[in-house]
């Protein structure tokens, strides 16, 4: 029987999460439901996106994901099945699914049918409970996404945060600021290594005015405790931290803000 | 195997749901615990009730809900298991247990007896892991809670907040306010057909003094960014909130505030 | 199947955790995993090696439990497993898993060897994901630790806080305050006991300059609303607490404060 991953922005204080649990096992009692987080920032659509595409490389083939932030239910938006190389995404069509389901590779997309969930008489609100987790049971049963929906040409996608190669530098964003205060970037390893940028190296970075010299390392404790670093975490991105600290709290930046990065003269 | 359920206000900081969750799986081991939440306000028994009362009716047939907001714990209160109508409940007879045992209809009602948990010598005051946790795990394994109680009369209810209706109007009270500060009342679905509000119509909704006039919609997305509305949310009562904001951070109401509702003239 | 318990300091907003999950289900997709906390202090060894000790009792015999607070990842500190009686123990070599360890047993300690890891190339600071959720998926398996280490004669120890008889008292210490505002001490029960301390007594508690007179009772509810009481809680020591509040709230004491405690005259 499949994994069942959930993210949503429904937060741990409500009942939300376990209705959707709910929901599910009662046509699945045998999935194995393993939550990503539910602490997206509110409607914040981007925040869960990049958490659900970091995540999906690292869980079983066959899995299948559903992810609902969602403020446009009830509303236009269709709600879809991504199947992707080894793995189901189930949520709205607003972007969410998008960059995971590229991560693995996207082979089909359904719009999914109501013929297979309960019709909704009083509250058209609650997807997360009402349509995904259904679906996603269904899925974790063998029940094929055809018999759940309509395959459909197109999906919403999100803006691409690409890094841009600026005369000897990189143009790059802060796209996710992480519960330590890690400034995740949006390059990667392999640009690092294009640009020539080796362990040991210092990186020059312009934030907001500021000019900042960053060792480049293999490990936080590569700094003293307090002092800044950069380095290729867990995501394989660059990440600009602390050691035992918050980058964040250091230097005041948020998610969104433009950094200039080039390896030091 | 049956699925347990936990709610406590033990918050997720502490081993505390996980030394419950221990001693579970040390009698039940192939129990399928499901979190319905750990943040109900501390001793907050009203909270607690709410949630295990929306969300007993997701689960399949069989679930045993374990709830343990406790304020008396080992104190006089009694410990019991209430056999519903296709569950358990388990937890204080401080009235946590009642309003959800309700919804889905108390057969039976038991004291807790001592003889099938293991005695303790030094700390009374952990009833979840020490009482409630091997009364569900044997519940899960087919022990007959005439095995585990005594049959009683009588448990603790909660107040009812049930709305009334004042000449053309009803008047609500905020029962929740959930983690997107969207007011929930007790206005039920079957309660506005009556009044024959419909989708479309505008509620006159008076509240603090304030007396605001909230178009009653299908779905968030049917006003505004940042606009109020009302609609039947996933619970199945009426709930005032903001689209893709917060109605508590707009009006300033929370929990336990009137309001007075009627359908605009 | 045995149980994986996982505590660590990534919280719940990234999908840090749902990664560590995502790595142990790829090997060993029937490991029950259950969660001890995530919300540790960031980088704070200590509380979580309180955390993981208090719990590992309540866990049935062969649970490995994976610790990850680890302020020197990717830097000079070796991975360990710690072969306890009744369970093993996976994390970094910097005292998280002793008291949990200890409490148990130890039996056996290995150095992690990277054999069974697949290798990394790009990133050296996310160990929970690539070093210990393999390492306790192939425990879970039944792999012996002797495959994924080597045998070492030390590991590193926490400094331990043993309350000092001092004249007719007790020099104590606050090793934990919980999320309720406990403040739990580090005086046992047989301590008390040895002590003459019986319920009903009360203790004259001195701390930061202040003397208080506390009585020492069954439960929270042997005192008034509001007033402060010292009970043997569930961890089995001492605590200082106010019945349905916060004794950190009220006295102002945090963690490592000293309290100097006797059985009043």
């Amino acid at each position: 029987m499949p994994i069942i991953t959930l993210l949503t922005d429904y937060g741990l204080r409500d009942s939300y999460v376990a209705e959707v649990k709910g929901a599910i096992l009662k046509i699945a009692p045998e999935a194995t439901i393993i939550d990503i987080t539910h602490e997206v920032a509110k409607f914040d659509v981007e925040e869960g996106a990049f958490h659900l595409a970091r995540s999906v490389n690292y869980f079983p083939e066959g899995t299948i994901h559903v992810g609902v932030v969602d403020p446009g239910v009830g509303g236009g938006r269709r709600s879809i099945i991504i199947e992707a190389r080894g793995a189901f995404l189930v949520g709205p069509d607003n972007g969410l699914l998008a960059p995971a389901a590229e991560r693995l590779g996207v082979e089909r997309v359904y719009e999914i049918r109501g013929d297979r969930i309960p019709p909704r008489r009083v509250s058209y609100v609650f997807d997360g409970r009402d349509v995904f987790a259904p679906v996603a049971a269904y899925l974790a049963k063998g029940v094929p996404p055809t018999e759940l929906g309509s395959e459909i040409p197109k999906y919403v996608r999100l803006p691409q945060y690409q890094p841009r190669m600026v005369g000897d530098g990189v143009e790059a964003t802060v796209i996710h600021v992480d519960g330590f205060g890690n400034l995740v970037t949006n390059i990667t390893y392999d640009l690092l290594d294009e640009l020539g940028v080796r362990e040991g190296c210092n990186l020059r970075v312009e934030a907001g005015g500021e000019e900042l010299e960053i060792p480049y390392v293999r490990s936080f404790s590569s700094v003293k405790v307090g002092e800044l670093l950069a380095l290729v975490a867990g995501g394989g991105y660059l990440e600009i931290s602390v050691n035992q600290g918050s980058a964040r709290e250091r230097l005041g930046i948020s998610r969104g803000v433009r950094l200039f990065i080039k390896a030091r003269a």
